[in-house]
């Protein structure tokens, strides 16, 4: 059986989604595609619409075989971070191709880009230090640097767009793979439908998932988004929003942000993962003033930092992810299973005794500081969502089991 | 002028205060009454029904000329901490009297009990640290030791009853004022009405603080307990629910305790104040399963604790108030004005430039470690009670300057 991976978050699931994972598939001729999700929190340092196993679920009903989670040490770090943690799970998971969504849809231009920043890597690394030290920010570095070795390289091969958010995220799993000396083989497809920067839904069937959280957000009903998700999707998040009363973002999120910002004051604040520089001060006076996360974030929000950089910082200070605990995760160590179809299932009997990580089904049967971190943000998680309802779901790590979904005959039964 | 000291919660205010407060004064000839009072955490380890700047408004309604506040440092610590903290800041703030309400109401058995223990010093502590070494509750050790070392003692000297709890404080307040040479004179009354224990409301004009927030939690209307305060009381515990929507208790509080420990887990809970010996593995465990206070407390609760002491572990845990932080904080540095009637004010004029520590009106203007911790415990408190109405009062350290109350002929103009 071949597997091609597949680096997703979900949040929420929608029919672009859906293209992809089967493209991914038809594109490498796979037999089964193999996902590394994130967990409760996200690489733009968000919490998720909805938590992880919902999320899978949503993956094995629309094409997915296996779902792993991104520990959420990878999962919260920058691109480089986010993508070495992703395709390091993908190699060890027994992949032979992966395959991500760009907006050049293309690979070439891709390995073209790669080779040459390769051969210009020192100039390329320290124009992108020295841009970053002139207070440049790290994303707009990236891509001056890359257009300014470009200029001397020849004109007649093609190069990736490394100014568009998805292509440079397919350039950071290109670059991962190769440092780990991966032999899967890259492939991606085009993106379909909104851009992921547009907030408003389109009238067509693809939209961005920013763009429906931000219809749910300002309508508090599914109806507008139904067109652009899988009935499956729209059935498991009605179902949530009947069990928890409200979905994940920062403003519902907020008050615990503020109440650890309050409780560990600068002094404490400076010990928590990518806070530097004297920003402690700013947050701990920003939220000592503001009871909305929106004027929060623009009283902390300065040039010198990216909104989603600032958005990482708050993670990490609303989960108590501390400098200490991230130096001890060092890269994956482990194959943590949220879900399989019977697909995937038979792929996974047939490869296990063969991972260069354990594949953790249970999660008290494993121990590891990033797998302890991974629980800890699924019950901070859980206790901020579940307030309102006067249950919080703490301890699911724990009681779930991994999700198995038999699909016969293209039908699902669970 | 002549000024009386006296040591207080009011949590709420209710006619006996009120009383104490008048015999205060009139036992002791003063011409005016200062009360030092806990800010918003409090001697049993819980969070106040309404904050420090209300219940100072009510005590100054009721008899009390200057409230000074009670550093959070000894506001939260056991007994002979709580009394040291609060008899070294009477003392300062220049008192020749201090009057606690106790059950014996006579003075002279808490002199001969204090008599009888400095001869038996040595005796007295080796045995009360060996009975709590040996899992012993820390006030069962205390009445133990005396019961034996009164035994020695002659047969013709009465002594006070160290079983009983206001009995216990006062001793501890005169014992704080021996060991810091203080001269002011004490006095004791007998208490009214309920006793501390008791949580019911009783058929007279008289109940305790626990049996008015008891009722008011089961029934949520304050007409219950109406008989059993002074009107400026029930006009400011009205007003708070209307703005604020809740009042102060463990319940409210247990979304944001449950929180901390899940994201500090046992390996920073350790570093917070009074936890040892391995509670805070069981705390955590207990917070993972817990959706209430009461379950989570019946979790954590054993022989080797009382109550009490694990809610002061508890609210160390909910202000993030570690041993390192304590350790910076000996002794009362700063006497901090919350409020005072025109008697008060004239006092003050009269003694400020004598005052052997600072008289602190604004914070913004004085800066010290524990004045800091008074702070923070403030807007945590703010945070968690103005959840719900969306609105936290955060920064009202800031933003309240002393309240000023005049009295005239009796009637009172704010």
């Amino acid at each position: 059986m071949k597997a091609t991976g597949i680096v997703v978050e979900y949040n929420p699931l929608h029919n672009g989604h859906v293209y992809h994972a089967h493209q991914a598939k038809e594109t490498t001729e796979a037999d089964i595609v193999i996902a590394v999700m994130s967990g409760n929190f996200l690489q733009r340092g968000e919490p998720a619409f909805v938590d992880k196993w919902t999320r899978a679920k949503m993956a094995l009903e629309s094409g997915v075989d296996i779902v792993f989670e991104l520990p959420y040490r990878f999962a919260t770090g920058n691109a480089p971070i986010f993508a070495l943690g992703a395709i390091s799970l993908l190699d060890a998971a027994g992949c032979s191709a992966y395959c991500f969504g760009s907006e050049d849809g293309d690979i070439e231009p891709f390995q073209n880009s790669l080779d040459l920043i390769n051969l210009s890597k020192n100039e390329y690394e320290s124009a992108v230090k020295s841009a970053v030290q002139d207070g440049v920010s790290y994303p707009m570095a990236l891509n001056n640097a890359y257009h300014s070795i470009q200029s001397y390289a020849e004109k007649d091969r093609s190069l990736a767009d490394l100014s568009k958010p998805n292509n440079i995220l397919g350039f950071h799993y290109m670059q991962a793979a190769l440092s780990i000396d991966s032999t899967m083989k890259p492939a991606t497809i085009k993106r379909l439908g909104a851009d992921y920067h547009e907030k408003d839904l389109i009238a067509k069937k693809f939209a961005s998932a920013t763009g429906i959280r931000k219809s749910f957000f300002s309508t508090n009903t599914l109806e507008e988004v139904a067109d652009f998700i899988p009935p499956a999707t729209k059935s498991m998040l009605s179902h949530w929003k009947a069990e928890r009363g409200q979905f994940g973002n920062w403003d519902t999120f907020y008050p615990y942000l503020r109440y650890s910002i309050l409780r560990d004051g600068p002094d404490r604040l400076r010990h928590i993962a990518d806070i530097s520089e004297g920003i402690e001060n700013l947050i701990y006076r920003a939220a000592q003033k503001n009871n909305s996360f929106q004027t929060f974030m623009e009283e902390v929000k300065s040039k010198r930092y990216t909104w989603t950089r600032i958005q990482r910082m708050l993670t990490h200070i609303l989960t108590g992810f501390t400098y200490d605990m991230r130096s001890e995760m060092d890269e994956p160590a482990y194959l943590r299973l949220l879900g399989m179809t019977n697909d995937g299932r038979t792929f996974l009997n047939e490869r296990k005794k063969d991972l260069p990580i354990p594949l953790v089904s249970k999660v008290a049967a494993y121990s590891d500081p990033s797998l302890d971190m991974d629980i800890r943000a699924s019950d901070i998680y859980a206790l901020a969502i579940g307030i309102d309802s006067g249950c919080a779901l703490t301890g699911l790590d724990y009681t779930i089991s991994p999700i198995l979904i038999n699909h016969f005959e293209g039908r699902s039964f669970k």
